[in-house]
């Protein structure tokens, strides 16, 4: 299955009072790791495989996170995100947020392709994942550095 | 056990080009609504209450969300939160967003009791849970108003 | 002119590790209280009015924001937001942010009233003020409550 | 006087409705990006020289933007941040944020050297920046790649 490697430092304004990182910010992290994930898989930008594949976007579904150690302002921490099923309509990725090689974060979540719904006010419905991105998804990959 | 009524608006700068809630911003939700519950369960301002008990927070070990339908800007929305554990030095709580009594998101949290560890930079380690606040937080409550 | 109140809670997530708001926040808050003075001159949500006017946003031209006091979690202040001017396609508006009378940030911004420019890939292109939407800015109005 | 450049990318979750960066999220960047500056010029990370120079923060002052272009999810930008003032407990930093050469922001700040006010709960006060901290702020340098 596909595997990226996405990096990025945390920043004070990622954390709170405690001195560690707001676990909020993790979820950020995620989102913009799932995004490096499909752009190097799909060869595109967001905003270009958005319009090419005539979707709104891959909101999720569900999502879960398990905190195995705190990080702080200054860390450069790195994400090793790996997609772990491709159905239908949906797909589910893994993210694993390590500081010094130690596990950090681990993160799953499972998302939708999907299309506006005219028939619900911000509304969106699944819609089939073209088999050209289901073969991309799921394509052995060196993790990149 | 105790529960909580907390209401927000979700507001433009929450959303995403999709023109629905960025589902991030939910956590930041939750967190707050998490805050209304211990303040009201234990009559003290969050401020208060870390000092009051002599910790550093009651950060996160683990949480899962699933997202049931979209909420956009303008919205008001009101999350009910419930205390569905108590353990030695842990407790977990389930959030319910609805709008307009409809459940737009599922969450749940289980939290720490922590205070600092010197042994590690950054790190915190956790203290058995006051009688008192297991004894507010498992108690029958009225969701307030 | 216009004023409004909007009421709002600073929260921990709000805050970085010197115990106080991070400062960026404000502008979030800021952000949200435009958008409550706008809804209360125009009598409808931003949804609603963004399509009743055909706009895409009122997004900012500039801002600038004097930090007189610092804010931290659980404080409960309250911005006072006046239009200041109004002119052909823009208005600007001036933000007073204060925790128990005492103010704690002032703000400004100017903002315009934008259009999508189909000729720049994520451009907009100002376009005039309806003159009931600059009477309705421009109108003496009473604090709500 | 000392500059540094700061990169960074424009995320999905960083844009509203409108398709655009939501301006509040460029704050976000200054302020990593004049961590960058000081994290340079002083040879340190800031969890460090927070501790070597007891001080809690570099909190704001007052802040200003100017939005000359809007950035979209995918952009790669730069930040070019020059020390422009330095007096006795305060700088001044100017932000050139540009998207293929173009100029979309121009932002300033002034911060104070800010220690712990005892007297005023959730306080800070001003202290004198240390002289080895005005030199290598106010020295030339190079940017950065």
């Amino acid at each position: 299955m596909f595997t990226n490697i996405h990096r990025t430092r945390i920043e004070w304004g990622d954390c709170d009072p405690a001195g560690i990182i707001f676990y909020v910010r993790y979820f950020d992290i995620f989102d913009a790791a799932t995004t490096a994930l499909l752009e190097r898989a799909l060869g595109m930008k967001k905003l270009d495989y958005l319009e090419a594949y005539g979707i709104l976007d891959h909101p999720l579904v569900d999502t879960r996170a398990k905190f195995r150690a705190p990080t702080r302002f200054g860390d450069e921490v790195l994400v090793q995100s790996t997609v772990i099923a491709c159905g239908q309509s949906s797909f589910k990725i893994e993210h694993r947020l390590t500081l010094a090689g130690v596990v950090a974060v681990e993160g799953s979540e499972t998302r939708m392709w999907a299309v506006r719904d005219p028939a619900a006010p911000g509304g969106m419905k699944s819609r089939a994942i073209p088999p050209e991105v289901v073969a991309r998804l799921t394509q052995a990959s060196a993790p990149a550095s």
